[in-house]
């Protein structure tokens, strides 16, 4: 079923296997023939000697600027910690410009500027242009090279400019043409240069509706862009409508990827990057503010309950039916707002749309609250021959998940509106408070209408 | 802030505004220049009729089709149900035939057999070819065209084969190169054929590492794939390892922005598709099953209170405690739970791991048990002044973390492990086993120590 990690389950335990036995000779060979990719999967479970060890083994610096740009930043930067600047540097020419910037921006500014000072002019200067932005942006994930050509160029021309001026770039799919100003005007994909007769001048057949996005663009609104028109790169242009790099499709698949994880932790309360490096301390720590939400929220549950005292001396077995109350309740609220946030992270809702959305769920709420408060009542009455403790849990369960509805859907709504991420403010709020809300509704009910 | 979104609601007004005022003329035009995936979008938010309008409007047979391509299927299946045969099976010729064989598994038979024999024989034959694999696997995935070459072939002999034979593929990016049994050996981009001497034969420049996948591989596999080695294009090969289509990065985008969606609405057990124009009535019937396995735990938590009836009725506040350790338990479970399914999609866990991770989910909850037990204890002593209630709260609030962080790892992995979806199974599973566990061991506790 899952061939990608099987595969590298077993690179990992031969490498394993040769490096406890010291079997350098057989080890070289294996390292050089496995793809960067690979080899940075290999790293995660490898101590730092290890992961040394294996890069002392690699023998073109291709290779190893190719493991660069795969290996988790966190390793990568222990790795290089003790290793001399000028070897750094002269990997990091070879690195593409993105990844050099998102790692030399995590460095201290002291050995980012030692290592950009030992690089070719022509590497640093990109990578300088690149620190600039904002990292989550369209500036701060770009390319800065990309191919620009003027509109009169034939396209003979353009294949020499190609071969001559941009043997260097890394994914060369489509060519921007600018203007005598050096707006952007058009774009042109390779393979019709490589179709149309060699005379032809770009203008006549370039495309004139490009889709471009802003320097300042945030990266989930470009991955959402190249999602939705298909297209392998989008240029980056900067505020005269100049094209200053592209964003490719291969990092799109990363910031989706990793969008998707972060929105799925942050409504769990589990942080926000899935390191499975981290140690239990670590994850400890992560995960221990989150909960405290949810303690503090038990404590006022608590409280209401206490301030209920006297109706529970009197009818003791309501304590049993505060398991399903609040349980219904926190799971439809947990259905109302990942429906929510996923909604507006994908871009199928819109933060205008908040009545429509939260009047929707607050339906489907009422709809799901009644059949299973209904179920409950009947259940009860059948139970304990009382028809008002059945009303009583029955009212109890359809509102507290009527409310679960409201909460769960108009918190992350709310929250987007005002520009907070709702992943993050979701979970604790929305659990902690349908938490207290249901429990504070039960015992208001049961007190009137048993007459507690 | 949401730049996609933003435009399309302006687009969507405007259209809607022309549509009322019936202005044709000017509709046209705007329709006729908006790029197919924006009309897509605006399509969710109008009626059957406006969308025929707007169809109708549309110029060239092209436009049609990527409109075709763009729709959700739903959408589509409705739009086309009037539509004369002739007329589908026309546009379906200019749609990419992976598009095409999507929709046609979701026709009837019959309907789908009338529109295979209308379309051109060169176009059905691929459709059909495809129609054969499993929809989320690469075969039914993978668009048929692809350019595959011989080894001597020369620099010049592919551009002119390019240039003859293959005008009509979508991405032709990567050129494969087969042996005389048709067998996968190679893989020349696009770029790389451009800047060679004409003579060069592609058996000299080609790269023999080619990652490829096999028809039968999942889709999700798949788009790990093409995630982790940074490829435009994946080739599928047949079980001879002869190149049968390829899987285009495109593509690969959307199947992990869905699975991402599916994993997060199936954890939340609501539904798997995050359809906006999803009805109040189906919304609610999606929801109801799982919501069914949360009153059933409650049912259970309430007959286990009922049982400890005789402790609660002599220490009745113990009843106020029920919230805060259920909502502690529940909490690190769905973390837990939440990091286990995520990295397990991603790739970053192993189901190999079980016991690695399994334990590191239980350290974390003891410690985390621990602290807010602790805090709970505390609490409990100053207020009441009895310190063995202390820690009776304190040491439910303790295992209640620990058996659910042991619970919210343990439960997705063991499924992981017997090939059932994580996901899907780990919401109503964890939540509810938590809850009953959770409330069996206080009361448990609470009568042994506070010998009730």
């Amino acid at each position: 079923m899952n061939i990608t990690v099987d595969r590298t389950r077993i690179l990992l335990d031969t490498i394993k296997r040769l490096l406890r036995r010291g079997a350098s000779a057989h080890l070289h060979k294996i390292i050089n023939k496995t793809h960067a990719a690979d080899l940075a999967v290999v790293f995660r479970f490898l101590t730092l000697r290890e992961q040394e060890a294996i890069f002392n083994l690699v023998d073109d610096v291709e290779h190893e600027a190719m493991l660069f740009s795969e290996l988790e930043e966190e390793i990568l930067i222990k790795l290089i910690e003790d290793m001399p600047a000028e070897k750094i540097a002269g990997i990091l020419e070879q690195v593409p410009k993105d990844d050099v910037a998102d790692l030399l921006g995590k460095l201290s500014d002291e050995r980012s500027k030692t290592l950009l000072d030992l690089m070719a002019r022509e590497e640093s200067e990109g990578v300088e242009g690149l620190l600039r932005y904002d990292e989550e942006t369209a500036g701060g994930i770009m390319l800065p090279d990309f191919i620009a050509l003027k509109e009169d160029t034939t396209a003979t021309e353009a294949i020499e400019a190609l071969q001559r001026d941009y043997a260097d770039i890394e994914m060369p799919f489509y060519l921007y043409v600018v203007d005598d100003h050096g707006h952007l005007v058009g774009v042109i994909s390779l393979r019709q240069l490589v179709v149309v007769t060699p005379h032809t001048q770009l203008k006549a057949i370039m495309a004139t509706d490009v889709v471009s996005v802003q320097t300042e663009t945030d990266q989930e609104e470009v991955a959402r862009i190249v999602a939705r028109y298909n297209v392998l790169a989008v240029p980056v242009v900067d505020e005269n409508n100049r094209p200053v790099g592209i964003v490719t499709v291969d990092d799109v698949v990363d910031i989706i990827r990793e969008e998707a994880t972060e929105d799925i932790l942050k409504m769990a309360g589990a942080g926000e990057d899935l390191v499975e490096s981290q140690s239990i301390f670590r994850s400890t720590r992560t995960r221990l503010p989150w909960l405290l939400a949810s303690w503090i929220g038990g404590i006022v549950a608590f409280l209401i309950i206490g301030h209920f005292e006297s109706s529970l001396n009197k009818l003791v077995y309501l304590a049993a039916f505060i398991p399903i109350i609040m349980g219904m309740g926190g799971n439809i609220g947990t259905q109302s707002s990942t429906i929510v946030v996923r909604g507006l992270a994908t871009g199928t809702i819109n933060t205008k749309q908040i009545w429509e959305v939260v009047f929707k769920e607050l339906a489907v709420g009422f709809f799901l609250g009644f059949f299973y408060g209904l179920l409950l009542g009947l259940v009860t009455h059948f139970r304990y021959d009382l028809w008002l403790l059945g009303v009583t849990v029955g009212l109890a369960v359809m509102s507290s998940m009527t409310i679960a509805a409201l909460v769960g859907s108009l918190v992350p709504m709310a929250f987007a509106r005002i520009n907070i991420d709702p992943a993050v403010a979701t979970g604790p709020f929305v659990t902690t408070s349908i938490d207290i809300l249901s429990v504070f509704f039960y015992f208001q009910i049961a007190t009137i209408l048993l007459r507690l």
